[in-house]
């Protein structure tokens, strides 16, 4: 058509959406640019090809890489189903397989192709057509040998070639040139599928069409072993600042990978797209509502102002290295106000903000070695890279985590046992849960960690959770009380574990008001923040159901307000009153050592007016 | 390769990121889930098939729907290359680009296929092709009349054709088969590319390729002249609830389509979605910085509650009805500390949310006619659909837009000045200024609307700015004095308007705290979280750079720290004061003409103690 055909006053829509490579990369998902090119998968048959590159290509869709695969499923059938074996048509089989390749990578899609294509000439004439235009080609040699090859004969083929059935099988009666020099060489023989696949990410990650982050599923912020001393040595000659037992919680936190992608302290632009998104927006989008933020004195500022490295020291021991560190306004009002939609000073994690440092103190850690707290409870501090090898041993295919932290009753075991059910019932073979109390800093009146640790070990003791399918550990994180905003880190925090399911209440990280007579957030605001909340896209939320004690069934059941009367709803209140007295709930409330504990715990507790 | 080679110990990770075929279209940037097809273009040679194609193609990709076109360009010369013109290759060239067009479909793109193919046969096979494997198939017949194309003749084949030069040419000597029941046909000699792309689009829209939202770049919510005087009878027939002034001046702005995708006040979702996300999520992402939401009374509420639709009235008059109206909760305290970053009272558009009604009613709005306030200045009220006229009348290839709720110095006027110059530079021919002060409620110190806006005519008639090339507007919002929250919802509402450049200051929309002595906003947060927001990628910002009164070349100029003593900084203190004594600044500060109004202003105002 001619451009007579296009008015001038059209061209204004133009002007807004022209798409340049680069942009049109953009739109399709890939922050940082245009990522299209063609990684190439070529070896004998039943080398792995096929296997690498689809791991390869969920892992690429996982990150929002566009991915796709060219393979003889859909090749052979469709575009090239009039071609057969002869030697002219193999050619043009990866002639034509070269030039869709080509299409797809100038689409901005990574195009992964997985053939034998056995002969050098058509590979390097792939290769120049993507090169014509500008686009990356990654040959990946699939170097298995052609006797493990022929072991695994998945589909027989090698069996139907040696009895002369299947004629010019590559290997056996056709060559296949190796590639003289590939980008990426995978033994398949001597390398899990996981390890093959890795190879190939580290060289699109060289050639930076997949985010250096994008690896970093636990970003881990400890200093390896054979550094430490190094390390250690190199802090002992750095300023040092003084931090609280607060701060020493975050470190661990950050330094065990719970806020990946986070490098360390937020710098003033991670606190400011915090703030103002709940996220974070340079390595792609990633959910992050709370800041983790470390507040200095204006004293420690001035003193520290133009250190390159500092030393971040709690109570004489040197735990970290702080690097390039950035001081910015510790503005504690916005900052509150943002964070928990109020600056009241009666919130007891509020007045911590309004008591610390004027300045913020933003900076890449390099943690020196695992945070213990000796406390006899360490060994619950398992870090999500441990968690991830332990549900690995045993054998979970879902994991669903359960945050709390208050004691477990029956009601909270119900919801539990129904969920792992309603996951066995969708075809999961072996969920396993989570339970995951929170471990570090909390409000005064709240059961303290260490009896909650008791009390959870008793209802794992009798039966109520099964220990065969339970991991009970400690999450490092202060808690907040900062309702919808909370809730969205207590469940990005436990992906870093592969979690891939959270369990989220009613009002969870809620808490009255400080001076009103009402709670500080909405009931269901937690929830449906959580549901909505970008960047939580591996977790499926699991909604919680009341539960309440059924008088006619003598144990927890869920509510069900056709048959209102028959329930019991136990309060906090009432709880703690029952326990403080010595009494006891009806039967089926909580296990009974349970509830012993938190009497024990209770009547130990200084009588109230 | 074989499963024993996949250790169970790997699976994990395969659960978290399994890509399902919705998956896969969800990570590929798609919310609402997968949408790959195939939109199948055919005509005659110069139909204005590309043309159609290439404009759809890059509104898909500016809606963050990945699209890909195949053509003569990349097939021809390519995959298809060993093809010519006789009918088995012309059979094959269309057989070959169907199974492309599926592959991509299947990927999750919408592929869109730009070839005369003539038979319709070939067509035939494409889409069963696509229809096997479920993935949508979309004809779309471009019926130009053979003497409008060979008019045309952009390429000069019909004149080599009718010359015998070509043979076999479609059309000419060779037949074309138009399609007997194709999803779309466009007439390309009657109809805009555009109009020809919208009705391909509504066909995308009624198959959910495209989501209701894509199109709405301005979703105007005033009733059509032809439904009005129902819509008003039906009003009077409504409950009534009064609003206010500020309310009405929201029920503006949704009206006009400038919170474009909103559809009216907003409902829980969205008002969480803003509170927490500074963004809407439902229909892709769309920047909404700040809520718009309309307080009710208890009173009111309780009076509404089992409403279907309410009359909404201001003095007297009823100006729109609401559908479905819902309640919810107007939690002040948190919806002001996520808004403002404070919720001091003090602060005076505070102030005014916590004076409101206790609740908050989200609905859908029928606004019934424009939104006039008969203060002379109605015809400055532009919606965002009647500036897009204008710049088309302008012929405008670029729009810089440039907020403001002060008078312009000529500081002000260097800086758009300069950005014009700038843009002309990076080859734009017609860069059109969009000068746009804000016209809703501000504070009682301001200066008001009336005396702005004679004040910005002054500018443009005394030439300081060029009225060639600039449009004075007004934009109806309220201001809120939000710092960096509101800043976005500033360059949000303008991208209505088809503006591509935004001019972000320093400390844009900021002003003091209300108790403290000091700024309630950083000055550099606005620009930096405007620069990072999400959903603002239509818009280009553009830094404010410092300009000062330059003594030595005696006008204004960009601040050059080097030459620091050469800079008198003129603050807005010190221009009222000089305004209301009636004295003067230093020439070249401001155009005469504007500066005497300001002075009148000034004078008019009661003395001050």
């Amino acid at each position: 058509m001619a451009s007579k055909d296009t008015p001038r006053s059209e061209n204004i829509v133009f002007q807004q959406s022209h798409v340049s490579r680069d942009k049109r990369g953009q739109v399709m998902g890939q922050k940082g640019g245009f990522r299209g090119c063609t990684v190439w998968f070529t070896g004998l048959s039943g080398a792995g090809k096929t296997t690498v590159s689809m791991q390869l290509e969920q892992f690429l869709c996982s990150k929002g890489i566009p991915a796709y695969s060219l393979d003889g499923d859909n090749i052979r059938h469709g575009l090239n189903k009039d071609l057969g074996f002869a030697p002219a048509d193999r050619e043009e089989n990866i002639r034509r397989i070269g030039e869709v390749a080509k299409l797809f990578a100038d689409a901005g899609v990574v195009c992964l192709v997985s053939f034998i294509s056995p002969y050098r000439k058509d590979r390097d004439s792939a290769r120049q057509v993507h090169e014509k235009h500008g686009l990356p080609f990654v040959e990946v040699f699939v170097d298995t040998p052609l006797n493990v090859c022929e072991d695994r004969d998945v589909k027989g083929l090698y069996k139907k070639a040696r009895q002369g059935i299947i004629k010019g099988f590559t290997g056996i009666d056709s060559p296949y040139e190796a590639p003289k020099d590939p980008e990426v060489v995978v033994k398949t023989a001597d390398m899990t599928v996981r390890e093959c696949m890795m190879e190939v990410i580290d060289h699109l990650k060289e050639k930076s069409i997949v985010p250096q982050s994008a690896t970093e599923q636990v970003n881990e912020l400890l200093v390896e072993p054979s550094k430490l001393e190094a390390a250690k040595a190199e802090a002992d000659t750095l300023p040092k600042l003084n931090i609280t037992k607060l701060d020493l919680q975050w470190v661990q936190v950050l330094s065990e990978g719970w806020a990946t992608p986070l490098t360390g302290f937020m710098r003033e632009k991670e606190f400011l797209q915090s703030q103002h998104f709940g996220t974070l927006l340079d390595s792609g989008l990633t959910n992050q509502s709370i800041p983790i933020v470390l507040p200095v004195s204006d004293e420690d500022k001035t003193k520290l102002a133009d250190a390159k490295a500092i030393a971040l020291v709690y109570e004489g021991k040197t735990y970290a290295i702080m690097r390039a560190p950035e001081f910015y306004e510790h503005r504690k009002e916005e900052r509150c106000s943002r964070q928990w939609g109020t600056s009241n000073k009666g919130h007891p994690h509020i007045k911590m903000v309004m008591d610390a440092g004027d300045w913020l103190c933003g900076g890449d850690l390099e943690v020196l070695g695992r945070i213990q707290w000796n406390d006899g409870l360490d060994s619950y501090r398992l870090t999500p890279m441990e968690l991830r090898k332990k549900f690995r041993e045993m054998n979970a295919d879902a994991v669903f985590a359960f945050q709390l932290r208050n004691p477990v009753h029956n009601g909270h075991a119900l919801l539990m046992q129904d969920t792992r059910q309603k996951l066995i019932a969708r075809g999961y073979k072996n969920p396993v849960l989570l339970l995951h109390p929170l471990g570090g800093w909390t409000k005064s009146d709240d059961v303290p960690l260490a009896t909650r640790m008791q009390q959870h070990s008793a209802v794992l003791e009798e039966g109520v959770l099964d220990p065969k399918s339970t991991v009970v550990a400690i999450f490092p994180s202060p808690m907040m009380y900062a309702g919808p905003t909370e809730v969205q880190w207590h469940a990005k925090a436990r992906m870093a574990t592969g979690a891939n399911f959270y369990i989220v209440g009613r009002d969870p990280a809620g808490m009255p008001h400080p001076e009103e007579k009402r709670d500080l957030y909405n009931h269901s605001h937690g929830r449906e923040v959580l549901t909505m909340a970008p960047g939580l896209t591996q977790l499926e939320i699991v909604p919680f159901r009341v539960a309440a004690y059924n008088k006619k069934k003598g144990k927890m059941d869920f509510y069900d307000p056709q048959n209102h009367d028959d329930f019991d709803f136990i309060s906090g209140t009432r709880m703690r009153r029952t326990a403080r007295e010595g009494g006891s709930l009806p039967d089926g409330f909580m296990a009974p050592k349970a509830w012993k504990i938190l009497q024990d715990y209770y009547q130990s507790l200084p009588k109230q007016s």
